[in-house]
């Protein structure tokens, strides 16, 4: 057999521990895969003897991670110490510099400074791999770069983030608030500590911003990416959603209309029989559009630690067999400053719920302003009969400009009789 | 950029000339994409004078498809001619024999002969690529070989035949019988004339078996592959599967099960709000289970001219990108002769329908051999009353060997009460 494929690892919390444990159970398997045993040879974390679950014994100790970067003789280097700059900054460009090819699963770093990275990769003749930066369970990044090579790619959207699809799911089944959920979800480890990455949709950005990169050939700009998270999700909004059908998820939403590329990341109500709607829990699920393949989709575990370090050692085997493609699938020299569109250019069906005092004229008040907007309503329904107090007014609209509709809703919210701020939602029917 | 990556293509039917009209269209971006441009340096086909929709004249046209294998030109040659033996098989040993990489999306020759042409491609050091010849739409194989190649796979089922799930589709949303389905099917291009291959699970069984050699790493060996379709399938079975909230869909599962691999292609009862049961019409879906990335799911169209080129044109790029993967993810030398296991071992829930003669005494004719089987139910219901003449019975099962449930409803049929060939049907949960 061919001689090892030489490793150094950076980071061993959750994933790094996973990446040890996975190379250690699979030795075997994974050299007759890659055509050579792939060796740990040296690892570098915070603390050595922090408890991991994993034997690190045989592995150098390395004290600083960016060193590795100096090393002769390691034939890639894995960074999983995450942060979009720092140590984690330092240790892939120093890498990269030197000719080593890198493993990430940095999706932070990769939608901030993934552009500068693909350059020097391809400056250095170097591999820049991060399978696991994006739903660790699903191929995705592979099958944009490789599968999909083919298509020019019309969308690619999805469910992006586990933490935002578990508290949705919770809420939905049990009638909870969304505060009570996330505390539950926090006690669970399902959601951290400081839990705005997540539930703001700021970790769906960053995935969406690099899936966006490959499917367009586009610098992965995270700037200018619209984001809106769960938070302000009532009980209400689930109940009403799904008396009318539908389930509400936080779509990572990125397409090609009208040679722009317009992205964003916000809650919508999905069909309930869809194969969105169905995507529960934890899950995370990519769909990609393209022209000659059409629809496909593809859903798994979005984290933890068996499937990112799954996706990890999928991209070491690529390496270790010699397959090193560009990183964002053509040559960083390539990538196009995207035309980004506005979303509020969109059109699209929406959901607004408005909290009413049940009294005569407000619906009145509510359908005039949608005429002066000129949005067209599906449907109007109030629910509950309460006289002088609060009740729900739902409202589903036909195809509309989504600028439109917002400019409506925030016009209704001026009116006397609507007591809290209106949820307004798309409707994603794909 | 870097030299031309010269290609032959033998076989323009409805998929030879899609990858004509893809190359052709996304020439620059494919040229992008591979690092250098794809050419079709010539063409091989049966009648030269058809009509393909696509303009042929700027290649060579080769009369003979297998004396393509014997040009120093050419860096890889597509095979679209189909079929198991003949020149399909003649073409692709000669070219993998004089070291030419090739890309096929025959399944039937790879469930027969994959074994033997991988470890030609082996010994000549040249790639055997086939990603059109499992769900087109879908990147299964490069899934399974390289993104969950760090997992040990217990499991990869799904639809893999689009005819039979349209024909089930079509049965349950219009209430139609099998047959008048399938003559529709035929009319509207759906299923060929001699539907034999779809309806009869062959075609699904061919891929199975090329799904089973990349996820467990053992030789393709079609003979062994037990096989039932969906011909029997009726629009009682389908309207009883609804009541009892499930779907009937044509599976194709291998499963390890005690150090042995389970195959089976058969019409199953799957949860109708399931990720499975939601996948309808012409769509494939396959689910792989790893030990470390858990359960993956993808879905997409499984055949058609647009999915089926992208297919075959992602591995032609792979091979311009110099990326030459192991055909069967390992080795050739590598593959196992696997231990088959007896589908009959399988425990389960399982779905019966009888037609019965409506009177005293037939129920505890039936629970009485259920008993003697020692098959336990969940339910037995009858559908309808009508004293003296045919009506539905209906039983679920608790989970029981596959074997004893068979051996009780041989039983049953031979009961004078039972007046039409029983349905037994797994039910397959997920």
């Amino acid at each position: 057999m061919a001689e090892s494929f030489r490793i150094g690892i950076a980071g061993l919390g959750t994933v790094g521990a996973g990446v040890v444990r996975l190379l250690q159970t699979h030795g075997a398997m994974i050299a007759e895969r890659a055509g050579r045993p792939v060796e740990i040879v040296a690892v570098s974390a915070r603390d050595k003897k922090k408890k991991r679950g994993v034997d690190i014994s045989s592995y150098e100790w390395v004290g600083k991670a960016v060193s590795l970067a100096e090393r002769k003789d390691l034939d890639a280097i894995v960074e999983l110490i995450g942060g979009e700059e720092g140590d984690a900054q330092a240790l892939l460009k120093a890498s990269l510099k030197n000719g080593i090819s890198v493993v990430t699963a940095n999706k932070a770093l990769l939608a901030h400074h993934g552009y500068e990275l693909a350059v020097l990769a391809d400056k250095h003749n170097a591999a820049l791999m991060y399978e696991a930066a994006a739903a660790g369970g699903i191929p995705i990044i592979k099958t944009l770069r490789e599968g999909f090579a083919a298509n020019e790619i019309r969308a690619v959207y999805g469910i992006l983030n586990g933490t935002c699809n578990y508290i949705l799911t919770e809420m939905r089944e049990t009638g909870r608030s969304f505060a009570a959920v996330l505390k539950e979800a926090q006690a669970k480890g399902y959601a951290e500590a400081d839990p705005s990455f997540d539930i703001d949709g700021v970790d769906a950005a960053h995935k969406l911003c690099i899936l966006s990169a490959l499917a367009f050939g586009i610098k992965p700009e995270f700037k200018t990416l619209r984001k809106k998270g769960i938070s302000k999700i009532t009980a209400a909004d689930i109940t009403h959603a799904h008396e009318l059908g539908y389930r509400i998820k936080l779509l990572a939403i990125a397409r090609r209309l009208d040679g722009k590329v317009v992205q964003s990341v916000e809650p919508c109500l999905v069909p309930e029989d869809s194969t969105m709607g169905a995507v529960e829990g934890v899950f995370n699920a990519v769909f990609v559009e393209g022209d000659f393949v059409d629809t496909g989709l593809a859903v798994g575990r979005g984290a933890g630690q068996g499937p990112t370090a799954s996706a990890v050692v999928a991209d070491i085997i690529d390496l270790a067999r010699g397959h090193r493609p560009p990183a964002f699938g053509v040559p960083a020299a390539a990538l196009a400053n995207a035309k980004k569109g506005d979303p509020g250019e969109q059109i699209g069906q929406f959901y607004v719920h408005l909290t009413v005092v049940d009294k005569p004229g407000v619906l009145a008040d509510v359908t005039a302003i949608m005429r002066d907007y000129q949005v067209s309503m599906e449907a109007v329904l109030q629910r509950g009969r309460d006289p002088e107090n609060p009740v729900s007014v739902v409202i589903t609209t036909h195809n509309t400009k989504q600028a439109h509709i917002q400019e409506a809703v925030d016009k209704m919210a001026e009116l006397d009789s609507v007591m809290a701020e209106p949820s307004l939602l798309r409707i994603e029917l794909f």
